[in-house]
């Protein structure tokens, strides 16, 4: 390691592999720290080469830190070598080096930082990258209508024709290293990263304890009605949680007067859509109540509101959320409060007689209703018993409907909650008219048979309300590493 | 449903169960409201009855809401009738009711508020519990010695003879949701909480992303040398992660420089211990590194102080713990920063040759330090490579010791860290050294392939933690509903 109270064999080189070797005193600057240190001081920083073009006895490298890239220069000069300049032109895209410089005004159009370049004085290798990457970073950048139709593949061909290379999902899914390092994609996550935030800490806000509730259950695997994974424990049956409903109810009537959690959901169904994914994180909330679901729509109205504020209005958020759009374009959601709610009848469920509010139907909803009234945001209520889990409270006044409602944004359905039973008599009887075998979920039931006390609850999924708000096409954007039925990798 | 705004056909009474009839004005107070509020003042709380005593014509009750217990008394009088009096005694302890009443002014020893009742005016059961308990909450909330050796099925002669009557292990978690409604049990899984918000505060203060890795993992399964839980996967092998190590430093190549997670890990092993359970929850993280693993050391140290800190002097934490401390007493840690990392040096680990520290050895070595240094939290470090897993970084002067790092607390390991090998090669030559096709794993060996950043993590299990910091005995009071070979229910 070469240190800065050590003589330098070199201006230039491989570094010796980082070892925890010293505590040597090297500070790196951040990309912050850089814009604020002023002209004509040293410093050093560690960075990714994104490009480096050599012309004539000049590099120029473009290197990026923490996500901002800034413009690097070497001129040969006394100190800078030919082999020094052509050392730096050599080094492959996406590595990873040490580089003493200091900062020089100057006009920079192809790099966040446009004010200045870092002129090099030393340059060290800490992390050569293979020459020939699978996707280059420009390229899962470029924004384009037809960008799943279109193969890395062709790169090739296209490199010294046109330059239009897009890469498609399933590249992008399989080098998804590379991919996130690209600046929409990156941004992508740190939203959703945010997102999953937003919900704990408005919840948090309001009383609810978040809790952890076990991903593998027992006994039966009639929850939701979803298809489950099922799996050998110590040779009794078990299955992966489809949901934590069960356990946060329970935790209810624990004495934890309001509860959430944010953790993996596993759906084994083999749905092929853009939108539904086998493994994704669910961000869940029960609470008790004092009279009515409403009182759980407030809760997430409250946070889908809150959520979009932050995302719009504070930084480093909003910034991300430009970032997504140059690559995915879509409108700004509006969620004007005085809208919410304004299909609160029972009517427009039951359309089609027993069945759930078809996609179709949903998007056309939407529209309406932000035609209407300029809203991206609104519940709809009281579904048809039928289509609803079995722990879902039936209305007083009409038992075939049921206390429950979605929310919808942008036309998407992004949360399902309801009233839940809380008397263990009228819980049973529900579980036989489904034809459930009350005794396969009896901890559950007991659970109300020590003071049942009235709650209602919500669901959403992280990655389907980040695909949402950002107007993606394809949910598995909003994942990191995303499982399908055909992905099961990285 | 009972309204303000309705006639009441009497004053007390089964209340028709809450199914969302009406948006109610009736505002119920917290417990902390009630506190407020000042005498004379008519108000409504919902509550749980934790006890009932009727001598003669008054009736005594303690009602339990938010977890502080209240004293409420009904006299007969012309509005309190003869039936109200046998109606409020017969209400089965846990049921939860409304009240109406009023504040007086009172000296009440049996309860958390002290000075003063709640005086009756209007009672109504929202919903009844059964009339047998499986277990009485304050046989759950007694502190014993022998209180894993007497079981609960011996109340029946205790309570004529002997009140001590405790409850074994077994009972308090077949009967969790009662167990948990004891204050010592709330508290321990309210802290439990607090633990993982405070992994995620600090490090997210320290710039770290939350990230979400995938649970379902394919390919080998070799990673840590843990069991792991099999299952199928549409037709392909899949299992559950036994950690995030993987995908948290692919995350960390992806161009998130610093990564954590909080989330379930799965560990089929069958060990029958007091410390270890099949599903826990891990707090991970991953960090690029300047030089040194050390930088990842500073992470779980200054989290530690600063949890400590908030849990012995923020309020309501500190109370939570004080409660804990009631039934199951503890010293309180000393976290001396001066004493922090003092064995750092490598003598200490290699007396048995090449196996890791047995639990005994951990715990003398505790005390050990905790006398002569004064402090309960400390660090081991530079483990022989041979039994730390094959992505820990070798040190550059030895490479059969690994730059691999513990950390202790009351003399228990509670976190386990290492700078990682950034080297595709080098994470080759260890992987084919332990005999581990790389094959199997080869887009984690890529995502080093692209420019590997120096990196260093750790991880620590939330449960553990929580159990240490508590001098708990049994890491199964930690979890809210816990998973060992034996137990997949609640």
């Amino acid at each position: 390691m070469f240190c800065d109270n050590q003589p330098c064999p070199e201006l230039f080189g491989e570094m010796e592999m980082v070892k925890s070797q010293s505590a040597c005193t090297r500070r790196y600057l951040s990309s912050s720290e850089l814009d604020g240190l002023p002209e004509g001081e040293s410093f050093w920083i560690r960075a990714r080469v994104q490009q480096s073009r050599v012309k004539g006895n000049t590099v120029f490298l473009v290197l990026r830190l923490q996500g901002v890239t800034v413009q690097a220069a070497l001129f040969k000069s006394d100190s800078v070598t030919k082999d020094m300049i052509r050392f730096c032109g050599s080094i492959p895209r996406e590595s990873v080096v040490d580089v003493q410089g200091g900062k020089v005004a100057a006009t920079v159009t192809s790099c966040k930082v446009t004010t200045y370049e870092v002129h090099v004085q030393r340059i060290y290798c800490v992390s050569r990258a293979a020459p020939a990457l699978p996707l280059l970073l420009e390229d899962a950048a470029r924004p384009s209508e037809a960008r799943d139709n279109v193969s890395v593949e062709q790169r090739a061909d296209a490199d010294s024709e046109q330059r239009e290379v897009v890469v498609n999902l399933e590249t992008r899914l399989n080098e998804r290293v590379l991919d996130l390092r690209s600046p929409s994609h990156n941004s992508i996550m740190r939203i959703q990263s945010h997102v999953g935030q937003a919900f704990r800490n408005f919840l948090a806000a309001r009383g609810f304890v978040e809790i952890h509730t076990p991903k593998l259950q027992g006994g039966s695997s009639c929850e939701g009605g979803a298809a489950v994974f099922p799996l050998d424990y110590f040779g009794s049956k078990a299955w992966l949680a489809q949901s934590p409903q069960l356990h946060k109810q329970m935790a209810v009537m624990s004495g934890f007067e309001r509860v959430m959690e944010v953790g993996p959901v596993f759906r084994a169904e083999s749905s092929h859509t853009s939108r539904h994914l086998c493994e994704f994180v669910g961000l869940d909330f029960e609470m008790e109540i004092s009279e009515s679901y409403a009182e759980a729509m407030d809760i997430v109205e409250g946070f889908v509101v809150t959520l979009l504020e932050e995302l719009y209005h504070s930084q480093p958020l909003s910034s991300h959320v430009d970032e997504v759009a140059k690559q995915y374009p879509c409108k700004r959601l509006r969620c004007r409060h005085e809208a919410v709610d304004l299909l609160n009848d029972r009517g427009c469920t039951n359309e089609d007689g027993s069945k759930d509010l078809s996609t179709q139907l949903e998007r056309l909803l939407g529209e309406i209703v932000a035609e209407k009234h300029e809203t991206d945001f609104f519940f709809i209520t009281d579904f048809p018993s039928g289509v609803r889990p079995f722990y879902s409270m039936p209305s007083s006044s009409d038992p075939s409907s049921s206390n429950s409602f979605d929310a919808y944004l942008r036309g998407q359905e992004i949360c399902s909650g309801a009233q839940r039973i809380h008397d263990s008599s009228l819980l049973v009887e529900s579980l036989k008219s489904r034809g459930i075998d009350p005794s396969s979920m009896q901890p559950y039931i007991n659970s109300f048979k020590y003071g049942g006390s009235p709650h209602a609850g919500a669901g959403l999924g992280l990655e389907r309300l980040t695909m949402t708000i950002l107007g993606l096409d394809n949910i598995r954007l909003a994942s990191m590493f995303p499982r399908d039925p055909k992905r099961l990798s990285p």
